[in-house]
């Protein structure tokens, strides 16, 4: 059971395991920096915490983000869009987003998928 | 059975109903405008025809944003995450990208879940 207030659970529209996509963009630069997924008591914490805190479907588990890498995200705002399967999170950013070290998890030649025109 | 390149269908990690996150980003400002999904074929016809499709999964199925509205995403740039499960979208955004009329789907103060510090 989450604790998240239950006006703001009440607005999610949820995947079928239970989650919101999160979007995590650069306070600074506004870059986009890494897209993760909450559920309901990962969004509960990052609400009342500031810090980014999300739930990994691979390990099925919350994690905060830096946690053992260091590189936290000390969230600025949060708000969700128009149809409750997303939140988009402004934050500071320590260190590289991304776990390969890469500054976001969009970086590097490899993850073009479509050139730019 | 979708077209998609199968080099690239294979470093998708799908949700459990087969989607994608996908994020478009305005090419000229750098907003986040929306979070919307794709399957496989969402996104062969998205690196195809540089016209932003996506896959409704309330409708269950493929609309290319703009279709009805004319809020048109003509796609400059898509990059593919760490992890393959989102995909970042640059796109030249015709008119208001919200089906709501604002300008992004995280615009207006009612979607503010975490005021700014």
């Amino acid at each position: 059971m989450s604790s998240l207030d239950p006006a703001v659970a009440a607005r999610l529209k949820r995947t079928e395991d239970g989650l919101v996509a999160a979007i995590a963009v650069d306070d600074a630069t506004g870059d986009v920096l890494m897209l993760a997924w909450m559920d309901d008591e990962a969004l509960h914490r990052t609400l009342t915490t500031r810090r980014a805190t999300y739930y990994s479907r691979s390990r099925q588990q919350l994690w905060v983000k830096g946690e053992t890498s260091g590189h936290t995200q000390h969230v600025r705002e949060v708000r969700i869009d128009c149809d409750g399967d997303a939140v988009l999170l402004r934050v500071d950013q320590v260190g590289p987003a991304c776990h390969t070290g890469a500054p976001t998890c969009f970086d590097t030649d490899e993850r073009v998928l479509l050139a730019r025109e």
